[in-house]
């Protein structure tokens, strides 16, 4: 039997557009588009038919590429000015997301050197797929590193969407499973819906299916019952943001996991790429924690759930503490003990 | 200044009908209808118009008296028979349902030693609107109990509805709210929505609303934060059943905030009435745990939300063990400490 399983890409490059996976379709529909222009660009972003930050930063990154082969400019400062504007629009589309930033600026900063219009066009089309390459191999050794620790047969727990397509392949959380289908490992994945926005329900749930791992969906209240009633062994996270001392700020409902696992005897891990260590800030609690829309918690698909006039708190990050973390799965390798001096060695 | 704010009642006897509150229609709106005959009553039931077993079973035995008041039979034990098929009838509204029958039978028994079907009539009347008033007393002695628990200005978090709409007034877990509102003592409560069916978001804000109890509502997975975060003081939750030992099943993510509640180091409080102890179950593990419909989880509002093929597990309950439940809060007072000690004294 052909096996018709893939691991999803939600980026490609297609030299002369960008396929791009339609998000905000999922799951009901897989749908790709496909971007012509850098209005196409910066509109996918607004409208969050990409997300993740790597994914975000790929796309971006080929939107400037592809922005700029198209340019008639031949005197190269007036292509590099025409970058720069340009580069500013594409920032524009999230001010926020880090990563789209430092994706932009290491495009703009590749054609330094370049001598002449031709050959910088070719630099940053390079460049942009250099990036998207790299992200894939950084996620693809937090997959065989976090695998080194899932036993065949392991059942474990994950919550959001560390996945596939919010990066350029496999993800982080999600890689070691992926990459288990691939060699044919068995591995349980129990997915919690992650409330507000339900990534879990809605992306980690279908992505997991297209690579053919078995994976079950329950509500965020359920995950001690499950653990106990289905025996999981362990639960992966990805993180936004991770500490100096290790201290990990990650979607809602990851330091209730944590709790959890430490109280019930299972190991909690974080699996994140070593650009989401800030070293400039010493533990989680100098992490501002975003409060977002009430609508998100009072409204399902524009109907409202909860009567008018109630008070909502919507935070869309907690801090799980350094000491209910088990281990750090980087790319470089797996971080566990005293966290704190193991971040300080790896970032010496 | 005039307070307008009162305590829900989802059942109102009003003599030649019954005024039911439809929580189906809540938090949008605010419905009462009038139920006229039997059939009405056993709609009302199936279509879940109203829930929480004791109002359920206060609806029922009110249903009972009102047909039983339009029997044309004079002779008794014609009386009796027809009381007997109604019944019978009501009773397969909600099958499962142990108020229900209970309730039912005893309308039945208490017109065992009547001499007309006139006093009959009058007796059922009067047996209904005695379980009414019963369990409001329970509700209201467990409020006074908890409230004892709770100073000026404490912060509880919740789960579910254990609510004034569920029962004949105050509620379990919530009566120490509404006597607080009453009373002028000022609780802040935070109001786990309660996924997969909402019970929090649509019932126990509404209800803490009407009478005029400071809630806010969070995601499930938003307790450990909330409880760092806005310095929650206590949980308490209702039971659906306890064991000898104290083991305490309930609504899905009780567990969860137990565990939460003592790593974090605040008191976890159960309230519950007496009828809730089975104390014919040693302890949690005896209890089976109900699975509910996949569409619970997979669909919102009827639009799927999680991929086809995907699987569910939709546990409708946990059980929560004694040992992390800080008080037992029941109509006859506090149990602490030897939860299995506790409960044993007092059903001796």
């Amino acid at each position: 039997m052909v096996n018709t399983k893939t691991v999803p890409q939600s980026v490609q490059w297609n030299e002369t557009s960008i396929k791009l996976l339609d998000q905000t379709k999922l799951p009901l529909e897989t749908v790709f588009i496909d971007l012509f222009t850098i209005e196409d660009v910066w509109k996918s972003i607004v409208s969050l038919k990409v997300r993740g930050a790597p994914a975000i930063g790929i796309t971006a990154a080929f939107g400037l590429a592809l922005s700029a082969k198209s340019y008639e400019e031949t005197n190269l400062e007036e292509f590099k000015e025409k970058l720069r504007k340009d580069k500013e629009h594409l920032a524009s589309s999230r001010p926020t997301a880090v990563n789209l930033i430092w994706a932009l600026n290491r495009l703009v900063t590749s054609i330094q050197d370049s001598t002449s219009v031709n050959e910088a066009k070719t630099t940053l089309t390079h460049e942009a797929i250099r990036i998207q390459a790299e992200d894939e191999a950084v996620c693809r050794q937090i997959g065989e590193h976090a695998l080194e620790l899932f036993k065949d047969g392991f059942k474990v727990l994950t919550i959001c969407n560390a996945g596939s397509i919010a990066t350029a392949r496999y993800g982080t959380a999600l890689a070691p499973f992926h990459l288990a289908a691939q060699q044919g490992k068995n591995l349980k994945v129990y997915a919690s819906e992650t409330r507000p926005v339900l990534q879990g329900a809605r992306l980690t749930t279908w992505e997991l299916l297209q690579s053919g791992v078995d994976v079950t969906l329950i509500t965020d209240n359920m995950a001690a019952h499950t653990i106990i009633e289905k025996g999981i062994d362990a639960i992966i996270v990805g993180a936004d943001r991770i500490t100096a001392n290790g201290d990990t700020a990650n979607k809602i409902g990851t330091f209730n996991l944590a709790i959890l696992a430490k109280t019930l005897g299972i190991p909690f891990y974080v699996a994140a790429p070593l650009s989401t260590f800030d070293m400039s800030l010493e533990s989680g609690e100098e992490i501002p924690i975003e409060e977002r829309n009430p609508e998100e918690i009072t409204h399902l698909h524009g109907v409202r759930i909860a009567p008018e006039g109630v008070q909502v708190y919507n935070p869309a990050f907690d801090v799980t503490p350094n000491d209910l973390i088990t281990a750090i799965i980087t790319e470089k390798g797996i971080l566990q003990g005293d966290l704190e001096v193991e971040i300080k060695n790896l970032f010496e």
